[in-house]
């Protein structure tokens, strides 16, 4: 069975249980991305020998909210994902950004 | 065969293929996740109706730096989301927070 | 005169003209702090030299909407900036968190 | 005297007294300045009725990285204000975006 819909379904109960849907916006699901995103950043905020259990708690608040939001647009994780690399293969050609971490649009 | 693994395995060639891996530092991934979660939030900056098609690319891109990271750090995203549910089922028991956005410590 | 409420008027005025007053709810202004803060932090993403003219700009765009928040909540910028580290003084004493970048809640 | 450099010194021998100069590198700063403004984010997360004293002391949290990652870079905030500001006058011309709160690179 698909992997990442049986996850999104986990998470969805966890709300639908608590009665959170009503939280659940778009908007209000990308600021808490953002949030999430920053505790996980906080990891790191000193230096860069972060404490594991925390990195995957963080980790995973952030995936848990980008599931809530894919299955809230009606967007399938896998395939746009694999969208996008096709978008960032042509941004980033190999031959132009081999070993360069420039951004494409100073290419 | 595992979908999140052939994702994350797909996401990790595009990277090598272009010698991008010296620049994945856990560090450096963390603050990618937060600035792509910040693009995301900018599709909502001053209102509700975001364009689709840029909250799907945004939401691509933090979807591919979370699988980065955890390839990095050897963690699987499967597993740390179900750990952080049981996690979070204590945090928020039903009865106490149902149908309430208050944060665990002020419940 | 008041050097920042000088800028706060600037900053106000600048906005009032172009009529983006009514974006400027204190919760957008709010997801646009985040917003510029990573962009801010988009200059370091990579590895630590950053091109100074950008983080110029986006430290500037950052201060901007903080000076419009501040306004916009009638909070005086130099009073809480006074307060917090009032606050930041008990939760950090000198002796306690010395050469330490530890949080307080684990000193 | 002038106000801003008066905080800035208040801010900067409140960390010296603590040895944290050490941790205050540009790119460490620009990380605070995003995990701050998350925080702040987070007073707005499911609604728009924050606790204003908390959104008073993110508020201060971000402020003092700025001058702190200002005073480091030894940029003046209220020229870089004024700069971004003359910038932005070009970007966005009254008569082509009043009242509306579209970027400039779709006006």
């Amino acid at each position: 069975m698909d992997e990442i819909k049986e996850l999104t379904d986990l998470v969805f109960s966890f709300s639908e249980d608590r009665d959170w849907h009503q939280f659940h916006t778009p908007e209000n699901l990308a600021k808490s991305i953002s949030i999430e995103a920053a505790e996980l950043l906080e990891c790191y905020q000193w230096n860069n020998h972060a404490n594991l259990a925390d990195v995957e708690e963080e980790l995973a608040d952030i995936l848990n909210y980008c599931l809530l939001l894919a299955k809230e647009l009606d967007l399938n994780p896998a395939e746009i994902i694999k969208k996008k690399l096709a978008v960032n293969a042509e941004k980033y050609p190999v031959e132009k950004c081999k070993g360069k971490s420039t951004k494409y649009d100073k290419l």
